[in-house]
């Protein structure tokens, strides 16, 4: 047996041997290697505490039939020093969360073309599962702005928010990956079995639970932590104040990455844990797939154009235009003398500013007087 | 006649030699002071340049008349100096816009019951003229929040969410303050007649263009910067990408006075502007009177209690609990064998933290397994 499979055979037992996200065994696994600890747990000797538990588990195990019925089912097991492998993935060394849960994966099941180095260009898009009719088509249309841009759409795969973001990306011509709290062969919810086999044709199906897993609770709080460390930000779409997704939010901070949020109204529940991610400066606000692109791009990448108005009849006045403009009033007309005055300059070129002003349907004559046009569209005298 | 009355008059006379929010003629009163700013203008010397302008208009006005007729009408005029005065104003010295507008005003017509020095305690609110009804709702509930804590709420009774705010102030059982560009005697828009003498009856309605002066284009710039001057804060609730509402909010950051937005659906074009302050980081997001006020309140005074959803059963949970649920599968039980090796802990005790899960409602028995309740509102497995 060679290197290569000695070290996947390892892992893939391993990660059987503790639960998904164990920090434990992710830092066993870091110090001493998997190899190593593998034979070690296995050498016959007497271990004690979680050593001794995992070695039990590890006894029943047989990693090379995992392998082969994983593969038989489409599966591959993708390690740390494969070609594919997400280097991005090694921040979430230092990564735990209070349930003492963290760490990067030993192995990821992946299935599907895309390879999982394709994620370098990736970003999480999540969101509330009680999501609003609303935050799905913002996160569909964010989704397809960044897919359209050649990047990676990445989600739980869940209801609401994560399947909208999936199926944005699709719609926007792009690949889109769901990193499953179940085995990737499977999938949760059992309605989204089709979109997640959709999703598996161009793009991926990742999960580091075993083929045929269950997904259960603590596996959903560890799958977050991929979603965030696979990515280079997060992008929150509706999460109320307790939302699951703030907890794929709080992985992104602890792997000092940028967390986006979309706001919506402020009346709505579903956009609360959004507003105060934003309002407390957790995240910074994004309306569309560029400003997120601004954010996760590399540097000039995806520059946002400065926001700007069609350009307006004033935006080429001349400085005695705008002089005699500002003084014309906006309601009861006044005499040409009397703008004037206002406007501190002669008569003359009063009038034929007036004149210039009403030729560009900025101002309009009312009787012997002069008053502001209504410009279409305009918010009135404000501005 | 005495010096203040004397002040009084100058800075009244000279206001009228200039368009309002002039800025040589602020720094002209700033360096040599009101009285002695207009006795020389009214020398009978020559004067060049703007000093010969100012002098012309000069000689055509009449303060004491005007002093008369404004106090006829129920106004008073308010100068730098006096009791009421409100200092913050002071600010304005070293603010201008690129027009070459700004510096504190001459003096202020007021008309109504509130002091002008209650503004110490103020925050503007004003937004698109042409909001949405989610917009004057939410600046309706946001005034009406400030106005309870006892705070007074700036606007510039224009259409829209200038209204609301000075509509949901009054809701909210406190008094508001309406800065006009028209004078302080009129109502601009003219329908709004009602609700601006409404707020002159407890509030105040506040503007630096003499008694029947009409609105101008001039007139709202310079007043905008009035709003920002007179509070502590901007709120900016609804603006397009162009409104006038942004001249308040850059207003604002001129004075280096906290500027706040209320975001709204992304697919709103009333909010882009609002969306594009608190993206680049001008404005920070606020959902409420409460944010607001955490904000231009004082230290301490006004802090918001973090957001929290009610409590659940899953918070009182023993580690042991916590941890047998988290091995609890979502959809398809699992006998309590396999759960308490997916929680690694021993059978008997994984039984006893299973039936007191199934008391407090978190888990139920299906079959011979046991599986995850649903939680009512629950987010669902992503929590």
């Amino acid at each position: 047996m060679d290197d290569r499979t000695r070290e996947r055979l390892a892992r893939l037992a391993l990660a059987q041997s503790r639960d998904v996200g164990d920090l434990w065994l992710a830092q066993a696994v870091a110090e001493v290697g998997a190899v190593e600890l593998h034979d070690h747990l296995r050498s016959g000797r007497r271990h004690s505490g979680t050593a001794a538990k995992a070695a039990a588990r590890l006894a029943a195990v047989d990693p090379a039939r995992d392998l082969e019925r994983g593969e038989r089912v489409g599966l591959r097991w993708v390690v740390p020093g494969d070609d594919e492998w997400p280097s991005q993935l090694a921040d979430l060394v230092h990564a735990e969360d209070p349930n003492g849960t963290g760490g990067p994966p030993l192995g990821l099941w992946a299935r599907g073309p895309l390879r999982l180095d394709a994620l370098a260009r990736s970003v999480a898009i999540v969101g509330s599962r009680s999501a609003t009719t609303y935050g799905c088509d913002v996160a569909a249309q964010v989704a397809a702005e960044c897919a359209a841009e050649g990047w990676t759409v990445v989600s739980g795969g869940a209801w609401g928010i994560d399947v909208a973001a999936h199926r944005g990306a699709l719609a926007g011509g792009g690949v889109t990956v769901a990193v499953l709290a179940c085995g990737a062969d499977r999938a949760y919810p059992v309605v989204h079995e089709r979109i997640i086999d959709r999703i598996a044709e161009d793009g991926l199906v990742v999960s580091e639970t075993k083929p045929g897993g269950a997904p259960h609770k603590g596996r959903f709080l560890t799958r977050n932590r991929l979603i965030a460390g696979l990515t280079r930000g997060t992008v929150v779409v509706e999460a109320a104040i307790r939302s699951g997704a703030l907890n794929s939010a709080t992985w992104t901070t602890r792997l000092s990455r940028p967390l986006m949020g979309v706001p919506g109204p402020v009346t709505s529940a579903t956009s609360e844990g959004v507003h105060e991610l934003v309002r407390t400066g957790q995240a910074t606000l994004v309306t569309s797939g560029q400003d997120v692109l601004e954010i996760v791009g590399d540097v000039g990448e995806h520059t946002v154009v400065p926001r700007r108005a069609p350009e307006r009849p004033h935006d080429r006045l001349t400085a005695t235009q705008r002089r005699v403009l500002e003084a014309v009033p906006v309601r009861s007309p006044a005499v040409a003398g009397s703008i004037a005055q206002v406007a501190g300059l002669g008569l003359d070129g009063t009038l034929a500013a007036l004149h210039e002003l009403r030729a560009g349907g900025l101002v309009a004559t009312a009787g012997h007087g002069w008053l502001l046009a209504r410009q279409p569209g305009e918010e009135g005298a404000h501005a």
